[in-house]
């Protein structure tokens, strides 16, 4: 693997979840990929399972993993090319890109989506251009229309908790909030969902259409009553919708999820990418139940990584 | 071990002191210990002396160090059982305890006093959140009434230090401050000096009293001068009033300490956990002197936190 | 070597620079100096090339490293010997450097100019107070007057890049910013270009001269074009002026660096610390062409990091 920023930069998407589950029984098996190796965790947001995971499985694998908040600590940067920098932003992305290269053999890096200006998020100004100017493999660690590392944990999560006998129907619901939040979570689990062999419906109050270019052919549900019936899985999401871009459309019906509303699924199993708020975007008895499977999602984010990690080495030995 | 969060989670203090002082020889000594292990040092609060010797002590016994400042780096916690999080929390602690489990085989938390709730800072409202939560052991950076790796740093430097022939006197003495300060510090030298064989008293003005949960039977001198009277060890240390708490009450004497105040001493040596504000907690002259102890207290709080840890690391074997 | 502050504590220039550039070719092969011993990185300022490079060395060496970001991470420091600390400091310098001392085998300090005070900053009063008090060596990166981690990489690129036959002709030329910035690499690079065997000029507006306790007997020379006439390198950097300390004094000709102005020079090869406020410092096409050594010299921070701490370690044997 060469760099990695979406499902399409997974060859073999279920041998992949495979090898990712079978590093569990001993994680450091393979901790001399990295030796004398480095790995640059840049944020320009914040992170808890992310920053932490990341460092534990390039920590397993033998690398040594250097963190920088960039903006904090560093410098604020620059992204459009030409710029005469007589403002606000002290380096350009394209120094900062090369800089970090020559320091580190694998980059991670963390780009939220800005949610003013759509068609910087759409086509990923920042991730690309970073991984443009990069000199060696780049990793999302979130970008603005995807959470790879996220959609891949809950790839591993489904398959370590699959019905038997039965085909999973997958339902993504989306759920309620208080500010606009990127729609990257959402579009990610589609594009990984897609590229699964599942039975994968959307569920979310009109005009949160998510982008079509990662929900492709997944059937969109408006009643998530009845998207929810006889669901497997159940991940729940908050996003701002991407049509009226970044905005929060007022929603009359109440998408809160509680287990009065999941008494019509197959006694589903639930996700989420947490962090959560809780009781606005699900309730305390979801999230609490023995059905709950977000920590498990939460440790899964160390194989996850590990996995990419140990496929980027591998490729460069 | 299984937790670190004051003096009762000591068996035997006079041996875990010695066991301390004997690690300083060859402090690599027990490193397979922490082999494939991972410790998590979540800061809610600013730290330097904590901060760094427990790294020190980790990276000593072979553990894998992850650092997070916890709201800066990642989300800010909620506290409330059930909260509708439609506010400015992100995070519910019971999320992220449960999560930093999935990443580490221990966690240290510093989580101070707010000194605006008396009764959410007395019930360690945070703290026993956080290890309520947790999966792993939990030890105590400092909590909101108590610094247990203070005090067994503290219990250190009188050991190495202690009179010939002689049961010393240990004497805590309040000092000046220019804002409110947490009781912990004072608190918790009180709890381990009850612990330890040692003449103990505590001086201060008049509404400062402790809570005597802490203190117990400790003897209390409300007047300085008298205090010091023949003290081996003088430990300074300002504390807001726990009566009415969190505040400062008017005080007409000068309490600074200085060598004029230590003639009555014993030669006494003088301690202070740092940071200090010099020339109002205490003077120059008496932080400056031979007699000062507070970079020896610095220097084995790394040993006090790598006897913690390697307890913890044993029991988990 | 027992500290690292300036050119004057390198015995051999030349001999330093090329066993820099032989720890190129197998950067772990000294990694048995560091072992157990431990490096602090504290930064009082921003930091990105010096943060990632310094502790990319000294994991090369097999140190450990704990960072600290003092200011927001632990606590605002005093630097008034004999103050009454009843204001916003909250840690005297001299206990903090004390302090740090008990956990580290080895400090790096970061502390930029304030450009307000300038006997303070000409005195270097941060540093050495810092030195002062630290009880192990003590490495500068940045500090108030001078750059050295920055020059020495500098005087590797220049060697990697030496002109055949020929004694080189180097320029240091200033170069427009929107705000004020210190001296410290203009001062640096001239300090380390007088320690080698160049023809070094500096150019620069009037009333922008630098402390000629680092220039000494350069040439300066007021002409910008003039200057790079036959120039085999030209260091491209920004300060604000000396002799009105601190100040922006405004310049009528355009001192931007383009490929225009640097027909007149020997195919000169481009030079820059960065950051680089480009199309303000320096023009896209003059930074971005293949004469650029920008990235060389990011690389060579490394180098010169380790070349330093290797030195630092063997000493202490």
């Amino acid at each position: 693997m060469k760099r990695f920023f979406s499902v399409n930069d997974i060859t073999d998407l279920h041998t992949t979840i495979k090898e990712a589950i079978a590093l569990k029984k001993a994680p450091q098996q393979n901790s001399h990929l990295g030796k004398g190796k480095t790995i640059g965790l840049v944020f320009l947001n914040s992170s808890l399972r992310t920053r932490l995971s990341t460092q534990k499985a390039a920590h397993n694998l033998g690398l040594y993993t250097i963190l920088l908040n960039a903006a904090q600590e560093a410098w604020t940067w620059e992204y459009e090319d030409g710029a005469i920098m007589n403002g606000n932003t002290v380096e350009h992305v394209k120094d900062a890109a090369n800089v970090l290269s020559q320091y580190c053999d694998v980059i991670g890096i963390r780009c939220f989506a800005g949610l003013t200006n759509k068609e910087d998020d759409v086509s990923e100004k920042i991730y690309q251009l970073f991984e443009k100017h990069a000199k060696v493999p780049v990793v999302s660690l979130e970008s603005a229309t995807l959470h790879p590392l996220q959609s891949l944990a809950d790839c591993i999560t489904i398959e370590e908790n699959l019905p038997k006998n039965k085909k999973p129907k997958v339902v993504l619901t989306w759920a309620p909030h208080i500010k606009p939040i990127p729609q990257a979570v959402g579009n990610s689990f589609a594009q990984w969902m897609n590229a699964s062999d599942y039975e994968f419906v959307i569920t979310h109050p009109e005009g949160y259409e998510l982008d079509t270019k990662f929900t492709q052919d997944a059937t969109i549900e408006y009643n998530q009553q009845k998207a929810i019936e006889n669901a497997d899985f159940v991940y729940v999401k908050n996003w701002s919708s991407f049509k009226e871009y970044g905005k929060m459309i007022p929603v009359e019906e109440d998408w809160l999820l509680t287990n009065e509303k999941l008494k019509a699924s197959n006694n589903a199993k639930i996700m989420h990418c947490l962090p959560v708020r809780r009781n606005v975007e699900i309730s305390d008895e979801v999230i609490d139940s023995e059905n709950s499977l977000v920590y498990q999602q939460a440790y899964n984010r160390t194989f996850a990584a590990q996995i990419v990690l140990q496929k980027i080495l591998e490729n460069n030995e």
